[in-house]
């Protein structure tokens, strides 16, 4: 059984790519990053998501790109936009995109495939809902291929020959059809979390905004599927669980 | 005066490439990494370096290469070899290599150069005393350039114009070719920092092993020079500097 590196955000999306690595026959390690993200709710669905599927190993990084700032999403002085998907003025791009993430998180899952010699990456981009971040384009995931080709031992040992592979398999998917798949192949939804801007309940348990572009989203999406989100949001009431 | 980001790690290489990109006209912001390697001295050095250099801004970030393993420099399970360049049996891969450390640092870098308006990248790898590492070949800089300008704000609103720049000023030079230009451009050797395995000597000072990879090369590049290298090494008495 192959070893693969799947990067786990503790999102709907990259659940659901998990799910599909498992389902390929990847023996997989999972690994997420706490990387200065206003909630750490994330990172707790992560990591209960990778014991969910068995996994490996599971590694959690601390990172702190809050040190760079520039993104709604580790920038305190910049508000989640809600009710509409925010940019940063005349731009394309969210002001929810953090700069060089995916790079980032890439770059620390070539250095983990490396050391357990795993040649399988798979990461939970998405170009079709989040079609103004430049790193969920499929350009970006095959440049990012050929570098990995080039950084790495397998780089001079393998020149030419079987290399590294970037999988992203939701890549093109609607966020209505990435439900689908999830649920065919059994992700618990309701051990995953997608809100930028998550309060806690009266009960201790956190609840999505509702409101925020990636809540939207994933409404939407939900809705689109015909079944219940099975997570729960501020104003909702208990009975949604 | 354009910004440029310069990744320092406190030793004689990245020096004379920060030195080079202030030669060069650049408003420098330089970035270091504690990563897990065995010793802390070069993370004090790069800061003492950005000092003198009187840069914009000096970030060091706490990242764990430790947690995948796999080099002498971040497994304490292997050792760091001494006297002779050390590789991983049959490999042409020093067993020094940290996995996808140059994707990992220059990922960093981008996201830093993303929030900072710097366009301009350096590095101070060189492929003659590190033929062996991936990740200091041309072709892995010219990939992540490639890169750079696919993953960012850049790649979508410059698409075809210009964008990021990785410099690798020294990649082609040999060691002595980097002591003669850091000489030249008044880089304080003194506050560099090579040797892999350095012990605290009785005045508390670092001093270099004189006998790993790194030391070697660097001793071996001053004497062809012929000037003495101005760090302590052990064995050697005070005289040294």
């Amino acid at each position: 059984m192959k070893n693969a590196i799947v990067l786990v955000s503790g999102g709907l999306d990259s659940a659901t790519a998990l799910a599909m690595a498992v389902a390929g026959g990847y023996g997989c390690l999972t690994l997420s990053f706490d990387y200065g993200q206003r909630h750490a709710r994330e990172i707790a669905a992560a990591a209960e998501l990778a014991k969910h599927f068995k996994v490996r190993e599971h590694i959690t990084q601390t990172i702190d790109l809050r040190a760079f700032g520039g993104s709604a999403l580790t920038d305190s002085a910049l508000a989640v936009p809600k009710d509409s998907v925010g940019t940063d003025g005349g731009s394309a791009i969210p002001i929810t995109y953090v700069p060089a993430r995916n790079t980032v998180f890439l770059s620390f899952a070539l250095a983990f495939a490396e050391t357990r010699g795993a040649f399988d990456i798979f990461i939970g981009v998405n170009a079709v809902d989040y079609s103004g971040y430049p790193d969920c384009r499929p350009e970006f995931i095959e440049a990012f291929g050929r570098l990995a080709n080039l950084a790495t031992r397998a780089g001079v040992e393998r020149a030419g020959g079987e290399g590294y592979r970037i999988h992203a398999p939701l890549i093109q998917m609607s966020k209505a059809q990435i439900i689908r798949k999830g649920l065919e192949l059994g992700v618990p939804f309701e051990k995953t979390h997608s809100c930028y801007d998550p309060v806690t309940g009266p009960d201790g348990r956190s609840l999505s905004c509702g409101h925020c572009d990636s809540c939207l989203i994933r409404l939407g999406g939900f809705r689109e599927v015909g079944v219940k989100d099975p997570v729960g949001y501020v104003g909702q009431g208990t009975s949604s669980r």
